[in-house]
C-alpha cells in the first residue's frame, strides 16, 4: 500500500482556485460569490472542520472579483480560519438570533447594491441554502438594487474537474476502503447480526487509516436484498444471504464510494446471473468513461448491458456520478444529464438492477478519468459473486 | 452497564407527535407543514438513513391538518419509508433537475393555495433550506394565494422536550461515550500523533457500541490548547500537553455531545485553575437547571463562576444547548435566549474559558431536566484536571 499523500494543500493550490473562479465570474458578469456550504468554504480558504455537523451557526464567505476570499463567520471558528491563507476575516458572536451575520453581510455587499451589481449564490441542482431562510430574504430585501444569480453551474464546473492533490487523496480513500473490505471474510461472518457487521467495518476501516467513515449503508437477505440505503438490522447474518456494504469513507475531507456484494456460504442462480450483469456493466462503464464522452453515453452503455436481466422497478435514479468532498456531487450518470467527462474528473460507475421477487443489487467502482480513459481508483471487484 | 434500549419508536409515539404538531397547527392556523430536513422527518415519520449524506436529492414530508403525515420522496426511499407507518407515499425518479419533487408538491398544495390556506415552513434561526433555493422560488411563485409562514417556533416548542424513548436512547449513548472516556488513559499516550488518537477513539467508541462517530473534534498543545473546532494534527502528543477530546456519537440517530479534558504526565498550574473553575461553573450549571428557570438564568450562572478567572477572548457563544437528533439543537445557554427550562429537555451544560495566551479550556456534561431538576446523562468529570 502506498503511503498517505500531505494533509491540506499548498496555497497557491486555492490562488488557483479562486483565480479560475474570478476569469468565469468576469465572463459571466458577477462581481462577487456569496457562498454558505462546507464544501465551497473548503474548496476555497481550506477551512476544515466537522464543526459543520452543528446546524446553530451560519458561515458565509464572499469571494470578490479580484483578491483573496473574505470569510464572514462566527467567532468560534475564528483561530481555524486564522491558520488559512486568508487575511479578511470578519467575525461575530455566534448565535445570535437576532444578527447572525447579517449586519456584516450588509456592510460588505452594500457597496456591490448600490452599483447594481450582480452576485452569484448556489440556487441550483443538488444544492442547499445553509442559511435561515428567514435571513436570507431578510438580507437580499435589504439590499436594493444587488442582483443574484445562480452561481451553481460556474461552481460545478470548477468543482467537477479535480487538481492533482485531490487526486491524489482520493486515490488513498479508495485505497483504504478496498483494503477494509478486502477483510470482509474476517468481518462478516453467519450468525452476526447485521449492526455488528456495520460496527465491524467501521472499525476496520479506521484501522486501515480512513479518517472516518460518515456514510455506511446496506443491506442482507436471502436471494438478495430490497433496498439499498438502510441502516442495519439486529438480524443475523444467514446462509443463503446476499450481504451488500456500500460505503463513504473519508480521508482529509474526500470520499470514496463503492460498495461490494458477498453471498453468505452459497449464492443463488439469480443473484450470481444478477452479478454478472452488473460486473459487465460495469466493465462497460469502465471503458466507456473516456474525455468527449457524455454522462449520457455512460449511462446508455450500462443500460444496454443491465436491460439483459433487468424488468423490474429498483429505480436509483442514476447509475454514477462525481466524487470528491462530498460523498455525490455532479455530474449524474442518467439519461439527463449531458455533461461532457473531461480528464481528471472523479467519478463512480454504479450499475444497478431489480431481479427476482422485489431484489435490487448495485455494484459501484471509482475512477479518475484520464486522457486515454478511466483509472481505476478502487481495487475492481472479483469477476464472480464471492462466498464468504 | 445497562443493556441497549429497542431501536425505532412504537407507533403511537409518532401517531402522538402528529398530534401534537397539529394542535399547535390549529392554534397557530396552519392547515400544514412542509419540511424537508432529516431531523423533520426522521421525528414525524421514522424515516432513518445516512442517505442524507448526499446532497443530491431533496426530500419532502408534508403534515396535514388532520391525518398522517405524507411522504414526496425520491424513489430511492420508497421501500425505507414504506416500513414507517406513513400511508401515503408519492414518489418520483430522482434526480431529476427539471422536476425534482416540483410537480408532485404542487399538486399536494394547490388545492390549499386556491383556499387561500397558511401552511409553515422552517424559516428560522438553527434551520436550513434543504432544497435548491431556486426551487423552492419556482414552488411557491407557482401557488399563488398560498402564504408561507415561518413554523420554526413550533417545530422548536415539540422537538425541545424529549419523550421517555428518546430519553433511553440518550441516556444510553452516553453512556457509551462516557465507558469510551473512561479508557482515555489506553487510547490516548504521549508520542502518539493527535491524528491517531482520535481514529483510536473512534474505534473505541465503535467497541463500547456507538452505530457511529459524526463528530469528533479537540486540541492538544503545552500548557493549553488554542481552538476547540479542529481537526487533529500529527503533531505527537508531549508531556505537558493539555487534551481535549470533544464527541458527538451516536446510537439509533441519538447524539451525545461532551469532552474531557487531561493532561499528558503533568499538569501546569493555570490550567488546573481553569479546569477547577469550569468544573465549579459546570456544577453550578447543573444546580440551576431546574424547570422553571430560564436559559439565560442558566447562562448567568455559570458566567458568574467563570469571570472568576475569565478575562480573554474564547468567545464560543453559548454555554450550552439542546441535545437530540442532533449534535446540536434550541435552546442555547445565552444572554440572548429566554426560553423557560422544563420537564425532559435534554440539555448540554458547556462553560468555557480564555487563558493564559490564547488558550481556551471547555466543560461539558449532559443532563435531562427532570421535575426536581438535573439527572445527569454523562458520567460526571473529574474534580480535578486527571494527569494521564
Amino acid at each position: 500500500m502506498s503511503s498517505a499523500p500531505p494533509r491540506g494543500f499548498p496555497e497557491a493550490e486555492y490562488a488557483a482556485r479562486v483565480a479560475r473562479a474570478q476569469r468565469l465570474m468576469a465572463q459571466q458578469g458577477l462581481a462577487g460569490l456569496l457562498l454558505m456550504t462546507e464544501a465551497e468554504l473548503r474548496y476555497f480558504s481550506g477551512f476544515h472542520t466537522l464543526f459543520w455537523q452543528s446546524p446553530t451557526r451560519p458561515w458565509f464567505l464572499f469571494l470578490p472579483a479580484e483578491g483573496k476570499p473574505i470569510a464572514v463567520i462566527p467567532e468560534i471558528g475564528a483561530a481555524l480560519m486564522r491558520q488559512t491563507w486568508l487575511d479578511d476575516i470578519r467575525t461575530w458572536s455566534a448565535p445570535a438570533p437576532k444578527d447572525d451575520g447579517l449586519s456584516l453581510l450588509t456592510d460588505l455587499l452594500q457597496p456591490l447594491a448600490q452599483a447594481g451589481a450582480r452576485i452569484g449564490v448556489l440556487k441550483g441542482p443538488e444544492t442547499q441554502l445553509r442559511m435561515p431562510l428567514a435571513d436570507y430574504e431578510r438580507l437580499i430585501s435589504g439590499l436594493p438594487g444587488l442582483h443574484i444569480a445562480d452561481a451553481t453551474p460556474l461552481i460545478r464546473a470548477l468543482r467537477m474537474v479535480k487538481s492533482a492533490a485531490e487526486i491524489d487523496k482520493l486515490r488513498y480513500i479508495c485505497q483504504l476502503g478496498s483494503n477494509t473490505f478486502a477483510k470482509l471474510p474476517e468481518i462478516a461472518k453467519a450468525g452476526m447480526p447485521l449492526e455488528e457487521v456495520f460496527r465491524s467495518f467501521r472499525r476496520a476501516a479506521l484501522l486501515e487509516g480512513a479518517d472516518d467513515v460518515p456514510y455506511l449503508v446496506g443491506g442482507a437477505d436471502q436471494g438478495g436484498y430490497h433496498d439499498v440505503i438502510s441502516p442495519p438490522s439486529r438480524r443475523p447474518l444467514q446462509k443463503g444471504d446476499i450481504l451488500m456494504l456500500d460505503t463513504g469513507a473519508t480521508w482529509d475531507g474526500y470520499f470514496c464510494d463503492f460498495d461490494r456484494n458477498v453471498a453468505i456460504g452459497r449464492a443463488d442462480d439469480l443473484s450470481r446471473r444478477a452479478y454478472d450483469v452488473l460486473w459487465r456493466a460495469t466493465e462497460a462503464g469502465i471503458a466507456a468513461a473516456k474525455p468527449g464522452a457524455t454522462c449520457r453515453e455512460l449511462y446508455r452503455t450500462m443500460q444496454a448491458v443491465i436491460a439483459e436481466m433487468d424488468g423490474q422497478s429498483g429505480d436509483v435514479g442514476r447509475l454514477g456520478h462525481g466524487l470528491g468532498m462530498q460523498l455525490t456531487e455532479w455530474p449524474s450518470h442518467a439519461a439527463f444529464d449531458d455533461t461532457v467527462i473531461t480528464e481528471n474528473m472523479v467519478l463512480t460507475i454504479e450499475p444497478s438492477l431489480g431481479y427476482a421477487d422485489g431484489r435490487i443489487m448495485v455494484h459501484e467502482e471509482d475512477i479518475v478519468v484520464r486522457g486515454d480513459g478511466a483509472e481505476l481508483l478502487t481495487t475492481r471487484a472479483p469477476r464472480e459473486l464471492p462466498v464468504i
